[in-house]
């Protein structure tokens, strides 16, 4: 294990010699081989599926095991896509003279090695591959046991396009032992990994945070919620909250708890439960949302749990201020929304909340790189620092200060 | 602890209910009082003078330790130019409208709780928590044991002025318990401390590293390096590097090694070393070194040691490749120069060394807050995310993301 981080630590220098124009080559390149290396990937896959089978897992988890012609496409056009993003490295984030004379400029690096942690889907793999080769990281990948064929034979194709181009397989290369011992191994070797980043269930993300010695960005849970306040839209409102729950209920940025001012409650709880009730939503709500509508119960355990199924729990509250409150008590710091019309009672929850997006009037299913403009994604960071919300090329890089002189000496 | 920590995490929400100017207000109000209990913080000092004589602490240390009228006026002093910094809090990153039509606004948060743990100077107490305060951060202050009684004074000063103001004395608190245990609790507390920031030695920094599942900052070694290019000007070249090395040689930002090119070796060192002669700095150089001038030896482990002592190690190198490598394989992050009037030269050297300050023609002692025209430090960062080099006031923020929409639902 030692030796191979050593020789990722290493191969992290040639992206000095690698310019824009022939990083994008070789990403339109690995496109074009993942479409001709099609029935390998799939051949691959079927390996996987028949173990899926054969361990009886869930549909669910089949479905995003599953690839077919359609999907290596996707991938192959997604990889074409990430090479069509603006050069991530060599931003000059600031640049300023100072009083000395000295001029500064913040420049974005690569992170340099990261190691990335996740679950399930394969074209995880090529899709963080290529976000890491574009921003000039090398990338370790651990990628889910249910789909360790198809991740080893996509893998391989990107790396006969490295080799092609006479560069370390190393770039892109999968972590050797893809036991808990090998990723404990790897989330503790600070001398070769710049960055870990988990993306998965919340015992592996909370494992690797409560053990690795390298930084982590971690990819968790995302318990959000819609505030509808007595100034709302009513149309809005609606429209919003189905969207919220039941566009998709199984990502993250899915809304599982709605609060709702006591004032309109009484107006708006009806038409909820009536919309609702197309999608088959199940309401759970507190004793006054069961006094105004029938539903299930809602108790502490469900506004503390992140369901990622059509379940809603509905709490009616007093004003904003317990709003808040609910969202800094319960809440996953993922993103939050308001619905009103009201200026000062949207800056108060927007600046009040403390999620890495709040939203004013729009669904929580926004929060995604795609949609916030980044091209693609390498997930939704629930970090604090270094990176919060949707991650895009951008935050794959750090930075350093150019600082250039004249001679210059400090007094 | 726990009950403690609680209660500085609750205290950070009172900065929603803070505005700008209430807060530079308070930051004067504080070193009016820090001027008016000179006599207070002098005793308090004197108990700990009291210890450090007694122990035998070096001269140095205790040297580090006292504080005498002038200096708490100059602590007075630092806290009035933080209060003259822009506000830190509600900075617009970037702004941008999407496809959907969302307006997004990428704005900088407090960080909230942050844990510092440092040694030796009181006026660190003063100036850490003004930083944090200005930046709407909780702070928990470590200071060490050594500087106890006047840590403790120069707090309870500052929490005066938050009791008159009405506000919380959680938002500027010592650890209460500042033992090894203590700082082992502090630095695990996920659910209500954000960010830890050791400043100190390296045995403190590797335990908090090792330890802490709260994210860290840290403020680590500094084995800085100046390369004498074959195309330097050779007046440029020897006041950097008498600077670099001689101005103050305890400080992270002194150059421990002398790099030069060996086409210029034979012009440059009788030079370098009469030079360097007058300020009495011991030099060690490699076999080529000591085939032109007279030197005790250098080793590898000469090499890999930050001796922040007038000492320095000299190595003759081949060529900027060979300069570059060793300063990769012995460098710390923290500080590296060039010196060279040719441009190809300089960019391959400034856009390879992966350290957090990278200079062309200067002394690596400009890496300082003041003198990045930060306007005060919280210290230097050797971290290579979140903050990198010179920490600031806005190096005590992050980010989330404002989303308005006007009942926007995701497609």
């Amino acid at each position: 294990m030692d030796q191979f981080l050593k020789k990722a630590k290493e191969a992290s220098a040639v992206f000095a010699t690698i310019d824009t124009k022939l990083k994008n080559s070789i990403l339109l390149q690995m496109a074009d081989a993942l479409e001709s290396h099609v029935e390998v990937i799939i051949d691959a896959n079927k390996i996987d599926l028949g173990y899926a089978y054969d361990q009886s897992l869930s549909e669910a988890m089949i479905d995003r095991l599953i690839l077919d012609q359609k999907r290596v496409v996707a991938m192959a056009e997604s990889l074409r896509q990430i090479a069509a993003l603006k050069e991530p490295v060599g931003r000059i984030l600031e640049g300023w003279t100072v009083e000395s004379g000295l001029q500064i400029q913040k420049v974005t690096i690569p992170i340099g090695v990261i190691g990335i942690i996740y679950e399930s889907r394969p074209n995880v793999t090529s899709d963080t591959a290529a976000l890491c080769f574009k921003s000039s990281n090398v990338c370790v990948l651990k990628g889910g046991k249910e789909a360790q064929h198809s991740n080893s034979a996509i893998a391989k194709v990107l790396q006969e396009v490295l080799i092609h181009n006479d560069l370390p397989i190393e770039i892109i290369s999968l972590l050797p032992d893809a036991s808990r011992e090998g990723v404990s191994k790897l989330i503790k070797q600070d001398q070769y990994v710049d960055l870990i980043i988990p993306r998965g269930g919340e015992g592996l993300i909370r494992y690797v945070s409560e053990n690795a010695t390298v930084p982590v960005v971690k990819h968790d849970k995302g318990l959000c919620h819609t505030y509808i306040d007595k100034d709302a839209d009513l149309e809005k409102a609606l429209n919003v909250c189905i969207n919220a729950k039941c566009r998709r209920t199984g990502i993250c940025g899915a809304m599982e708890t709605l609060l709702v001012h006591e004032d309109i409650a009484q107006t708006i709880l009806p038409t909820l439960k009536e919309a609702f009730g197309a999608y088959q939503t199940e309401l759970r709500g507190c004793v006054k949302t069961q006094e105004l509508i029938e539903t299930s119960v809602a108790n502490e355990k469900d506004f503390d749990t992140e369901y990622l199924d059509n379940i809603l729990s509905i709490k009616v509250v007093v004003d904003e201020t317990e709003a808040i409150n609910h969202v800094k008590r319960f809440g996953s710091g993922h993103s939050d929304a308001i619905i009103t019309e009201n200026y000062g009672v949207a800056e108060r929850f927007l600046n009040s909340v403390d999620s890495a997006c709040v939203y004013l009037n729009a669904s929580t299913q926004f929060t995604d790189g795609g949609e916030f403009g980044f091209g693609a994604e390498v997930g939704i960071s629930t970090n604090k620092l270094h990176a919060r919300g949707p991650m895009g090329i951008n935050e794959l890089t750090t930075y350093k200060y150019k600082v250039y002189g004249n001679g210059h000496t400090r007094a």
